[in-house]
């Protein structure tokens, strides 16, 4: 319980790391990268009793706190190199910081994400990771470019994060199989850092699903400067969803909830045989959910007519 | 009181860069930019009640989050570059974000720091900055090339830091112009960006004084496997320093006071006189206060004669 600074990032973090594009690694007072093209940057921070509770493991903090960034990363089609990670912690509790980086390198390892450096203070738990991805020159994806008539599409299944987290805070995470793949998709979600590379080129416009997606479709529409129609009918769900829960619930956890980590994405309607090959490929399944159109805002239709839909999606802040 | 997440970074952070290498700027789920070579990465955290205390003025918060970074680049002779931004604040004060972001975009225009991306998190305060610098093909400073009769130096004058903190602690910190430039030695530090970029090809090794001399020579010696002898009457103290602290005083802050943000590098003997020149040219003080030795540590002397060192430095966890 009385490591120092120094010693916690000995033992727990200055794990070494083969990229020979990594000049300088933990230690200094900066790692030195060699990057090759355009890099894209991202940032996000995850703080105790806002984005997870004193209850949640600290090998899911771990894992998810790389996870949300490299879901980031997804929507750009860019592709995760480095991280430096600023963790503040209450105490220098050893088993916590055993499942914290358990959870972190297992990730880092599956998506060949490379730790260089960070800052570790005393404070209210909390997270922050700053991950960098390389880019092609010109060839990444942004929320800007759909046009009005592309088809939109989401891919997975939507909901099962915001159905999982409820079933955590109700204590019945364990149920059965299929209240553990649920909760599981809150606790782990699975990144399409595949799926959003195999898009460059193909996607006029794509973000990643973490708010919920009327929320995260909207800022779609408003960065490309059109609205979008879906139709609640096709949202994708999982069959551990449709067990457990009935349409309706179903349709709202998709529309509303967030941490769902899929990428929502427009394409042009030409494109629609492309955009399901590659994403075969990807081993990614995909659906069409509706279509950008003149305007502004979000409509969700079933069946063809409107549909209520009473939140427009969670803020972090 | 009531702003949201995005009408906060559109009103408050969204200013602009005008950085032809920033290809994607603040509002996508990544910034986008365009290195010519390797870059540096650092990332440090300020948390109210550990680094910074509640009665802070919101300027001096933004200034010092951006200074302590870029104080860890002019250790590595690197030329800051872009930075991105993760904020946790408790509500959404205008005024504070107001405070906030005219200390931290001052400096950010003093040292063409483009501010790219981020994250907004309701939370206990802290903020946390991920900056990248440019360096050289193989062309940086780091802290482990120091060798044993190699010239230890540090620029501008010690201690200020620490003493400006107990004027303001004691609340005496307008008392006179002495006591209102230690306290601003605390609050507004300049990083030395010029003077690494200078050492770089000269200096052996350097380290930035964020933790106080001992500590930080202390992990420069350890980096370079050596030891280090200072002689404690060769310290550069201010005028103001002088004026208010007898030398003893002045002594323990400049050993064991953190937060000056002076370099403390390294360079051989026949090295003195181009260390004094390119040093005058970035306008910096620097003055010769021991030498690295075999063996390990670092020896204080004073008059020749061992001086008693009580503290060690100043850890941040």
């Amino acid at each position: 319980m009385s490591l120092g600074e120094f010693q916690i990032i000995q033992r727990f973090f200055a794990l070494g790391n083969d990229d020979p594009d990594v000049l300088l690694d933990i230690g200094d007072d900066a790692a030195v990268v060699q990057p090759s093209g355009p890099l894209a940057l991202v940032t996000d921070t995850l703080v105790e009793g806002v984005h997870f509770s004193s209850q949640t493991a600290a090998d899911v903090v771990g894992y998810r706190t790389l996870a949300v960034n490299l879901s980031d990363l997804a929507a750009m089609g860019a592709q995760p190199r480095w991280c430096t990670l600023a963790l503040t912690i209450p105490d220098s509790n050893e088993g916590w910081l055993e499942g914290f980086t358990s959870g972190f390198f297992r990730l880092a390892k599956i998506y060949g994400v490379s730790l260089v450096g960070g800052d570790l203070t005393r404070g209210t738990l909390s997270t922050t990771l700053h991950l960098i991805g390389a880019v092609g020159d010109g060839a990444f994806l942004t929320r800007g470019g759909g046009q009005v008539g592309d088809d939109i599409y989401v891919t997975g299944s939507l909901g099962d994060a915001a159905a999982g987290l409820v079933l955590i805070d109700d204590g019945v995470a364990d149920e059965s199989d299929a209240h553990r793949a649920l909760a599981e998709r809150f606790s782990r979600p699975l990144p399409r850092i595949a799926a959003g590379r195999a898009l460059v080129g193909l996607a006029s416009a794509a973000i990643d699903v973490s708010d919920g997606l009327l929320a995260d479709l909207g800022h779609l529409c408003k960065s490309s400067g059109c609205g979008a129609v879906i139709d609640v009918e096709n949202l994708p769900f999982s069959v551990e969803m449709l067990a457990l829960f009935p349409p309706q619930t179903a349709q709202a956890y998709a529309l509303n909830g967030g941490d769902d980590y899929e990428l929502c994405f427009t394409a042009p309607a030409e494109k629609a045989d492309e955009v399901k090959a590659v994403l075969g490929v990807a081993e990614t399944t995909v659906h069409r959910i509706g279509e950008l159109v003149a305007g502004e805002g979000v409509e969700s239709r079933r069946d063809g007519a409107p549909f209520n839909q009473t939140d427009t999606g969670h803020q972090h802040f």
